[in-house]
């Protein structure tokens, strides 16, 4: 298959696949998702991905589909489905389905995955940024389907012809529209703190490691638009494109002063994710 | 029929139909909604409604699939073929339908329409509130589908026994999780101010109007939850319950204090609602 759409049980190419009218995501959004990448059909940091799906379920008290071990095996399962091993594995639990009602029955949750072939991002090649004002609900720790503030931050980036779009709190930087973002200042990395305003991100949470196996001091801290424009360096992170390095934000050029501990994060979370998904046999 | 759901033209019961994956309110609720109440197959304040999600769709630059008048000449002909005359009338557009990518591509929008046999509620019965912490975006002012806030909170309603919960944000009343919050204070019709902080109720506008033919004063302001307690009324307002009268929030009882006005407002809002909608030869 070149794509492949799950749906509680049943696939086919994604264009191919059609759900319920009436599956809660349709009327409320009502539902959470999370996203790696496959390499070599093998998933990269499945355990973590399906950790923290499982504790968004919780968060919106949506009812798992299934355990997670076998969302995991389901998972590895639909992946060697495809022709191409290299993909973006996207899988997302909705609160089930019914007439429209705010509040909810107890019935079953749905479950439903997306699988298309890409590469990761060139993790090397340097990105530009835009900000815009962060407009978004306190439930940012929760990975849901209620999305368009970012729908709408990304669009404005994909028009400035820039990568990502930085949101901007009360002059505190949150996060990207899918993604984190860090940066560098006197040897420190510095990055908000994981509660509701932004999402846990597990690239996030490699760089913490890599920083603190390397002696990089890390502040968990809300850090400014300032900072930020004034910063050593500015990283962006996520699952699907590890560790991008900044070189502009709204037109003004940033970073570059400590290029050698931007690589060893760069080269850390290419290898660890090289040596995960290495062929097997 | 004994409902409908219509997709893009093609319509069957609503538990019938499906819709493709790949429509992105599967993945972001990128989308925009509006309802109201049918009689008679004919529908309420329709013009009002058409006008909102017009705007809804400009907020959120999504491409009208059609325009407005065909729009309600299509919604007044789909009523036509239930059972029941007497219907909930909700529809919605979502951004369009392709490849999962937050930004978004200027492809065609889609036209949803869901119409169930429903009768508005008894407006003259009182209700019971509870309160909950506002922790929703700023965008309230558009009818989006990224509702999650909405759905927990009137899940949490739901769980208490009582019939809406509102929204306070930093101590301030907002709204209600589907319906409008006002107070009558010392013969003041207090209502918090159409910014994005709440959706600008139709049933809203219409109690305006009405306290201001009546010589009621109306003050668009912010009022706090202390002030709700200690209202001479608490109301609650939308297009499918017109105007009702809370006696109860967070198990405290409240209002009863202005009676007369309160009934002049259901009576008039009720009249409009038979008037308009009644049974064409």
């Amino acid at each position: 298959m070149k794509t492949l759409g799950f749906y509680n049980g049943k696939y086919d190419e994604i264009e191919q696949m059609t759900v319920p009218m009436n599956d809660r995501v349709c009327y409320f959004g009502d539902g959470v998702y999370d996203a790696t990448m496959a390499r070599n059909y093998r998933i990269y940091a499945l355990d973590e991905h399906l950790d923290r799906i499982f504790r968004s379920m919780e968060a919106l008290r949506i009812t798992p589909p299934t355990n997670k071990k076998s969302m995991g095996e389901l998972l590895q399962t639909l992946t060697k489905k495809l022709d191409d091993g290299d993909q973006f594995v996207y899988w997302q639990v909705t609160r089930g389905t019914g007439d429209r009602d705010h509040a909810f029955s107890s019935g079953p949750s749905n479950l439903w995955v997306t699988l298309r072939p890409r590469k990761p991002k060139d993790t090397y090649a340097p990105i530009r940024l835009i900000s815009t004002e962060d407009t978004r609900f306190y439930h940012c720790n929760v990975k849901t389907l209620n999305l368009i503030p970012s729908v709408l931050a990304s669009q404005k980036a994909a028009e400035a012809g820039v990568d990502e779009c930085v949101f901007v709190r009360d002059g505190y930087v949150t996060e990207c529209a899918h993604s984190n973002v860090h940066i560098f200042q006197n040897g420190v990395f510095v990055t908000h703190p994981a509660d509701c305003l932004i999402l846990p991100g597990i690239a996030r949470a490699h760089l913490i490691n890599y920083c603190k196996k390397n002696g990089i001091l890390v502040d968990e801290r809300p850090f400014t638009y300032e900072e930020m424009l004034l910063a050593d360096e500015v990283l962006v992170s996520s699952s699907g494109s590890f560790c991008l390095r900044a070189t502009q934000i709204d037109g003004k050029d940033v970073g570059g002063k400590a290029l050698d501990a931007v690589r060893m994060m760069q080269n850390a979370m290419v290898e660890d994710f090289l040596k995960e998904t290495e062929a097997s046999e």
